[in-house]
């Protein structure tokens, strides 16, 4: 092949250039090590649950037991939690005064109230125990947490769209150490998600099928596997915009985040053994991932729901910006190759 | 405003929260001052010549006189020059090795071959001179270079669009520090500037007239006003999605880049007073800009080219890259009232 590639994604108009003559080994994107030792005072640290609003979801130890609860609007705060979920304290979206509805939010075609919910996920008590590192009773308790926040957020008759993601690393836009997630519940569907309902409910129209259990016959066979179980499928997409990208997809059709007890337990490893793969391979990179779901039941045949992983090793610059073009010099094959040898290993 | 703002772009289906919840001034942003020295060579200093493909465009010193003139194939290259245009060494996009046709490109609706150029602009023999402190006849010689490069480029018939872009700043994605900028010319009209070519034609056959005529008209009156000269308006764009994005726009309506004698002098003018009021406002903040054109005469009415500033003072995470919503904690308004304040003191 003498010349770059250019590929585009399965269901958005959007182009990246797979840069093979200017090819990086997935290693050389490796974070040099750096010892950082922050003095701060940690406000998602056990010990300080008054320095951020009540909690809307707790997890506590009782005995031997895990209960559901709240934080109590006044007094003291349980500090025997294993998830906290709190409002942001500077959020982007917070929720109405008082109920209100759709002409109230947007005053016009290009204006509106940024109402909904942004709350952060305390995903353990322990710092720096993301999920790479989290035993999986852990990971399964924030994976309820979601599925928790996300079915209560998502009826409010303001919400359109719920959107669960984490942020790992100064990098990747963490502006707190500690091992959280966040979920931001908007009055409107957002760009990208419209975007990908639309073109999904197109290949549904056209093809009779969904296009997510389509590309997992089509990846399944090829050379961008990463790894697949009873329940997931795991792989580099075709026309990853960020080296070393990875998409979870659920082998059940299901337009929303949606998990039997089996599915729950395999869905924690799933995502453990990608993390720490990332994690063991490029040491520690910072990275972004996010759910993407659809509400609404007029999707429920047509879209997928997914988790995407993004590392952060390159900077989208003036041509990114500009053109809505990207370009990657890691191959989502050569990504997946190094993926799911260092997962067999 | 009990509430965030929500705005939608004045062409783009892209929303952004203007964050004035948790809004910051300009000067928080400020870049703490760091003493890099690097002891690489510097491929683009004076004397490295051989260290770059033959450039595609020189201008040189000859006695009093700036001629124009290429490398040579082989043999000694000039080193008395004040701009030097070469092909990137590693390029994304790069030309075909004999005439080729659409077909030879994009083999299915999803794959391609990444033909077109990829150019190093040296924008000067002084390693750290920006535009923000370059003397006005070296901007005015930059200026020719992309006129030059952008001629050049676009009437090759496998060539659909252009873009010229400048990178400052490692964080912005300059991996080198000697004064560039960038050009690409690509095979395809990437994505989101046919999303702008599609809403400016949309507003025209609607409003018989151009949209950016129109928010020049509009963004005079208000305060999102940054300068404004006889031939050329910038502004704080009413949905940024970066803090401190400014927009620079010729008053004379065309299309594609192009200038007459006295804009080519305003319009060096223009871009470093903008860029020096960023420079010591923020403290050498790192950004990207990027021109907007339309190449195809079928756009000649509809479409306006400018240039939009990108500081990059945040990072976009796990929110923005799975939605495509943006969070901008300076409102523009605060944006354009700072860079003002600072051009006329």
């Amino acid at each position: 092949m003498p010349y770059n590639e250019l590929r585009k994604d399965y269901l958005l108009d959007r182009w990246v250039v797979i840069a093979t003559e200017r090819s990086r080994r997935p290693t050389d994107f490796a974070k040099p090590k750096t010892s950082a030792a922050s003095n701060c005072v940690c406000p998602l640290c056990v010990g300080n649950e008054n320095m951020t609003p009540p909690a809307t979801l707790l997890y506590l130890k009782k005995g031997e037991r895990i209960v559901r609860s709240q934080d109590p609007q006044v007094g003291d705060r349980p500090k025997n939690w294993f998830i906290r979920c709190v409002p942001n304290l500077y959020p982007a979206f917070k929720p109405p005064k008082e109920p209100t509805d759709r002409e109230k939010i947007f005053f016009s075609d290009n204006f509106g109230s940024a109402i909904g919910h942004h709350e952060v996920i305390v995903e353990t008590p322990n710092h720096d125990e993301s999920p790479a590192d989290a035993p999986l009773s852990q990971l399964e308790l924030l994976i309820n947490a979601y599925l928790s926040r996300l079915k209560e957020l998502s009826v409010k008759s303001y919400v359109k769209h719920v959107s669960i993601f984490r942020n790992h690393g100064i990098e990747a836009g963490a502006s707190l150490s500690h091992a959280h997630s966040q979920i931001i519940a908007t009055p409107m569907i957002p760009t990208t998600v419209q975007e990908e309902l639309a073109a999904s409910k197109t290949f549904h129209v056209a093809n009779g099928k969904c296009v997510f259990c389509d590309i997992l016959e089509q990846e399944k066979r090829g050379p961008r596997v990463v790894l697949e179980n009873r329940h997931f499928f795991v792989f580099a997409p075709y026309a990853s915009i960020n080296p070393m990208e990875l998409w979870i997809l659920p082998k059940r059709h299901s337009a929303n985040l949606s998990l039997k007890p089996a599915e729950k337990t395999a869905f924690a490893l799933t995502l453990k053994t990608c993390l720490k793969a990332l994690k063991e391979l490029l040491n520690d990179p910072p990275y972004n991932y996010g759910f993407h779901v659809a509400l609404d039941s007029l999707n429920s045949e047509s879209y997928h729901w997914h988790l995407e992983v993004y590392p952060k090793l390159a900077t989208w610059a003036g041509f990114e910006k500009s053109t809505g073009v990207f370009i990657n010099t890691v191959t989502p094959e050569t990504a997946a190759e190094s993926l799911r040898e260092h997962i067999r290993s």
